[in-house]
């Protein structure tokens, strides 16, 4: 959730906490075919998950539980046009889970729209009238 | 809370369910001192007090309680630099309800912010790579 403080011009005549008093907020995000698709929390997972390369490693960094973490793999995956997520499962040193390269379009593309997001609310803020 | 559906340049290989894949979807709204100042629902509120010019009538028009919609505008009035809703009691006719100009102008505002914000989430959709 983003939560922008309000920056008023100074005025002799103004009480200092009129200068903070409103904040503009915001959330986004994207839905695919069954429900949310990616979201703020669903972006954390997938960068935990290609920096620990486990899914299990990434829900415990994030606090979350295990079958928690995979039903949100899963509904990405299953709502992506291409996996974002893969694991491979045996060979030699067992099954490694990585981010697709669709999976590292994904973080790039939410990170910027978070970030225009952002700038987006400080703009309003600055026409907001009350 | 808006909602966007991805619009994808047609393509003959590409099965139809595939152009409405994605909904780009937002919320957005002003916080005060103590909590929501104002929203998607406070806004049409007040719209519906200014047309009724009545609390009561604008509660019923909305399915609300009349003690929702009170609590809601006592916490725009106590949170707004000068309040947006004024009721003027007793007199001849009693008390009648009505907007302030601070209050025409929190309904203005809000809604060219969620006009620029509809925008902003459709020029997002076209740069989404997935």
């Amino acid at each position: 959730m983003l939560k922008y403080r309000m920056k008023r011009e100074k005025s002799p005549g103004l009480p200092k906490v009129h200068a903070k008093e409103y904040q503009f907020m915001g959330r986004v995000w994207v839905e695919g075919k069954e429900s949310t698709f990616l979201g703020f929390g669903r972006i954390v997972l997938l960068e935990r998950i290609k920096q620990h390369g486990s899914i299990t490693e990434a829900a415990k960094s994030m606090g979350m539980s295990y079958r928690h973490a995979w039903e949100l793999v899963d509904s990405m995956n299953r709502q992506a046009r291409t996996p974002l997520v893969e694991t491979a499962t045996g060979g030699k040193g067992g099954g490694g889970t990585r981010l697709t390269e669709a999976g590292e379009k994904a973080i790039e593309f939410f990170w910027g729209f978070h970030k225009r997001f952002k700038k987006f609310l400080e703009q309003e803020m600055e026409h907001f009238p009350l």
